[in-house]
This record gives structure tokens, C-alpha cells and sequence, in this order.
């Protein structure tokens, strides 16, 4: 469909520009690209491993197209005949446990009775929450927001707590971000304007994560902070496979497991009621895994 | 509900005496009995860690009622007010990756409305299939599902080759087993017959397990079989997370998030698109993750 193929290609350049940018903070390890094509579309998958931050990231393209089925009206309570999407969407896993987990994600989706809307976000998972890095991290979300909408920030920081929750844990993934979804343009005036928010958004992505690394790239870390965050990762891993609506859809739609996998942590470790010890920075952490905090204004 | 009370009381000896066998077999580590009752009802997780060959085990007993939800109405396709439920539920994961990974479950499901049923398993996943191994441990099953209907082994074979599988993937989880799910016995007499079936099933598990440990224990292994180990741990993640029917209700239904997810292996790996080297016994391995196949005849 139309929209969407010139989305498409706009969204397959910045690819390509994230992918510099992140290889340009990491200073060693380069994306390794792999492009696929299947009966729904195609795509490149980019996958880094062993940098020198970077212990396992992917930033992946796609553009597909198909049958838009009874389970997708189900879901979204549309009649369609036909759908087509493209996205590009990001996971980093850091090798220090000081350094935060970093997601993003843009995605376009048409159908062929005129229908169309954007959905995305950027959420930060610390394996320890620094306020600052929290505040800062925020902050630089609600910039990009306002420069498009003074309401966009409260709703899809909001959106984004409810999103990133783990019921079966009660805690958020980390500390959020901003999530948005089925946002559909009124106009081709507010199709481009959408658009070039996500494209802003996108092109922050590689930035945040650059000044993350320029600032923590040298810390030390002990054996038992690296534990704590293969424990995190494993809430992660639950996150993405039981909640994740993306990973869902693309597993389900019969879409390429190994790019939609690529998201899970290079390891990740499950020990039995673990409860880290009160007062320990690791207990601090999952104290302010929680809905609601406003980390614009967080009292450090 | 009266027949899940009884069945309850048996359930919860057996699962003594499953803990004390698994415990003689790994002749070190015991399990740590965690007693838990939420509004739900109760139950209790014995858990065990860092054994001589088990790193990481859990076998769950619990006995819940509760509101037979519009929810499960719509999965199950009847009507009732309220449910009760018992079951037992175990896996254990190794420490040795020569050794498999085994689950068993059996389950009661009672509604008020009078209809009662039968659900459960055993299947093994080894790191490393061995034939020989996989071969014994179907004739065990062959021959206890024996001592009850002839029917039983082959209908219920091909069940778990059905529903251990990962459709994402296009492999099984391991070597199968057996898996039935909704066996409603039609008398009192068979509902005896059959709780005998699901008792012998229970009995039979830490058997079978005592055996291979006994077998295998001193086999040694390389960092590249643990990493192996690894990968193939991410996989049973998947199928827990993605797949596992008692997994999903748990956790829907608010049950108990930390007994459930004692499933989880202590560690597990996810590397982009690792592929085994041709021939190497791990692809081997690979190569019978399929089907359909006769275990109790394959050519050695």
C-alpha cells in the first residue's frame, strides 16, 4: 500500500543511520546485517555482539504485507481485506550490569479500507536505576514530545507504565518511557507530522543510548551485580514473551523468529523467590520498579 | 468440591514421597518445602537447588476454587459457577548437560455442574538425545499406559508430540512423551481407574529420573556441551512462556507467580541464529527435534 511503502523506505534509511550511530558509541563491534525475505515481506535484520558496551543488540527493518485475518478484526474490530506494515524496532543488552537495557520501536500499519495508524515507544530498563539517568532520560522524551504536542508526553508516559507492567511480578520492566499505539492521523498534514515524530524518536534512540555509554562505559562491576542483571534479564525475557505485543503478533503472523528474537538477553538467570537484601542498592531498584512515579521531577 | 478433595489428599501424599525418591536419587541436596495459600486456595512448593545432579528442581502440589470465569467459560465451552482444581507439577533441570530435563504433571478439574476431568504428562527434553534412553523411557510409559487401555500410549503419544512443540521454532521440545488433557472418566469406576493412571504416572517420574541419574551421573562434560545446554534451556523458556497451558492459567488466574515460574531453568542462553556444525552431535540432536517419530522402534 502506498503510505506504507514510502514509509518504508524512509524508515529503511534510518536504519541504516542508527546503525552507524550505535557502532560509533560502542567503539568496536560492528551490526552484523542479514537481510530476509519471506511469502509476507521482507526485511534487514542488523545483530551486534561482543562490543565493547554491547554485549547483544539487534535493530531490525521490516515491510510486510498480507491477508488481513479473522483473528486481526478480532483484535483490532476492523473489517479489512488486506494490511501492510513496516517498522523498525531495537533491543540492547549491555554487558556492564550498570548500564540500563534500551528498547525502541516504530511502526506503521495500513489497510486496504483506508485505515491507518502509527504506534511505538522508548522505554529504559535499568538493571539499577540511577535517578539522574531516569530524569535525564525523560526529560529528553518529553522534549521530543513537545515539539509536536504538549499532550503527547503525559499520555504516552502513562501509557508507556501501564504497557511495560509485568501483572504476574507487579513491577514495571523499568522505568519507562513512552508508548503509543493505533494513534491514527486525522489528515496527510498530521500523517507527516506523525511521521516525523517517529522519525525523531528513532534518531534519538542511537543518541541516548551514545551519551549512556560515553558516560559509564569505564565502571566497574563485581560478580554479584552482574547476577542481579541476569535476574533482571530474565524479567525481561518474561516481559517479551508474555507480554510483548510485537514479538506476539510477529511470532504469531508467522513473521522471522530469529529477527523477532533477537531481543532476548544473551543469558538470564531464574533463582526461586530470589528477594535482593533490604537496603541493598539492588533492593532500591525494585522499589522504584512502580506505575506512576513522575521521574521529571524525582527527588534524588 | 467432594472428588477434588479426595483426590487432593492422595495428590499431596504422593507428592512426599516423589520428593524423598528425587532426593535418594540425588543424594545431596533436599527440598525446601514452601507452604502458600492465597484466596485461591493452597498448596505447597518443594523446591530443590545445587544437588549432585539436579541443579534446579520443583514439584508443586496445590488445591485451588474458584469463580469459573466468563474467561474460561469461552475456552472450555461450558457452563458452570464455580471450578475446583488439584494437581501435581514438577521439572527438573540438571546440572550436567548430558543428563535431560523432565516435566510431569497430573491435574484434577472439577465444575459444579457435576462434569469432572483428567489432565497431565510426562515428557523428557534432553540436552543430547540419546536413543537408547529415549527408547526406555517410552516403553516405561508404553507399558504403565498398558496396565490400563491399550488405547492409551499411541492417542496419547501423539498428543504430546502435538502439544510439545514449538510452532515458532518448527521443533519439538524434546523426546515427547505423553499428554492428555480433558479425559472425562464417564463413571466412578473409571474415575478411579484413571486417578490410578495419573497416580502410577506420578510414581513412575521419580523412578525414571533415579535411573538416569544413577546412569549418568558421572558422565564428564566441556564448557561447549554447558553452552549448548544453554541454548536449549532458552528453548524450554519459550515453550513455558509461549506455550505451556498450565503456565497461562496460572499466572492468569493470580495464582502463585514464584511457584510457578519454578519451571524456569537457573540460566539460559539466546545467541542470534546459532546453528550447530553438521554433523556435531548437537545437530544430530537437532535433527531428531521432530514429529511423529517411533521412538519405541528407532534404529540405533
Amino acid at each position: 500500500m502506498q503510505k506504507t511503502q514510502k514509509i518504508a523506505s524512509i524508515y529503511q534509511k534510518l536504519q541504516q543511520q542508527m546503525c552507524r550511530q550505535l557502532e560509533k558509541g560502542d567503539g568496536k563491534a560492528t551490526f552484523l546485517e542479514v537481510p530476509w525475505s519471506k511469502e509476507l515481506g521482507s526485511g534487514l535484520t542488523c545483530v551486534m555482539k561482543n562490543g565493547n558496551v554491547i554485549e547483544k543488540a539487534g535493530l531490525n527493518f521490516s515491510h510486510v504485507e498480507g491477508e488481513f485475518t479473522p483473528k486481526m478484526e478480532a483484535i483490532l474490530g476492523m473489517k479489512a481485506k488486506r494490511y501492510s506494515a513496516t517498522g523498525i524496532s531495537s533491543i540492547i543488552h549491555p554487558n556492564n550490569p550498570l548500564i540500563p537495557i534500551i528498547h525502541m520501536n516504530v511502526r506503521f500499519f495500513e489497510l486496504d479500507n483506508g485505515t491507518c495508524w502509527f504506534g511505538g515507544g522508548i522505554d529504559l530498563t535499568p538493571h539499577y536505576i540511577h535517578k539522574e539517568e531516569a530524569q535525564w532520560f525523560h526529560q529528553t522524551l518529553f522534549d521530543i514530545c513537545n515539539k509536536y504536542d504538549d499532550s503527547f508526553y503525559p499520555k504516552y508516559k502513562a501509557w508507556a507504565d501501564d504497557y511495560f507492567y509485568l501483572n504476574h511480578r507487579n513491577e514495571t520492566r523499568g522505568v519507562g518511557g513512552i508508548f503509543f499505539d493505533r494513534v491514527q492521523p486525522e489528515n496527510d498534514t498530521k500523517l507527516d507530522e506523525f511521521l516525523n515524530f517517529t522519525m525523531d524518536l528513532a534518531s534519538a534512540y542511537p543518541n541516548i543510548y551514545y551519551d549512556i555509554m560515553d558516560k559509564k562505559r569505564d565502571l566497574k562491576f563485581t560478580p554479584a551485580q552482574k547476577q542481579w542483571q541476569n535476574i533482571r534479564r530474565g524479567r525481561y525475557v518474561e516481559f517479551n514473551l508474555i507480554h510483548d505485543r510485537g514479538t506476539k503478533f510477529g511470532l504469531e503472523s508467522g513473521g522471522n523468529t530469529e529477527s523477532i528474537l533477537v531481543s532476548m538477553p544473551p543469558l538470564a538467570e531464574w533463582e526461586y523467590d530470589y528477594q535482593p537484601e533490604k537496603g541493598s542498592t539492588e533492593y532500591e531498584t525494585q522499589q522504584l520498579l512502580k506505575k506512576g512515579i513522575n521521574w521529571l521531577n524525582i527527588s534524588k
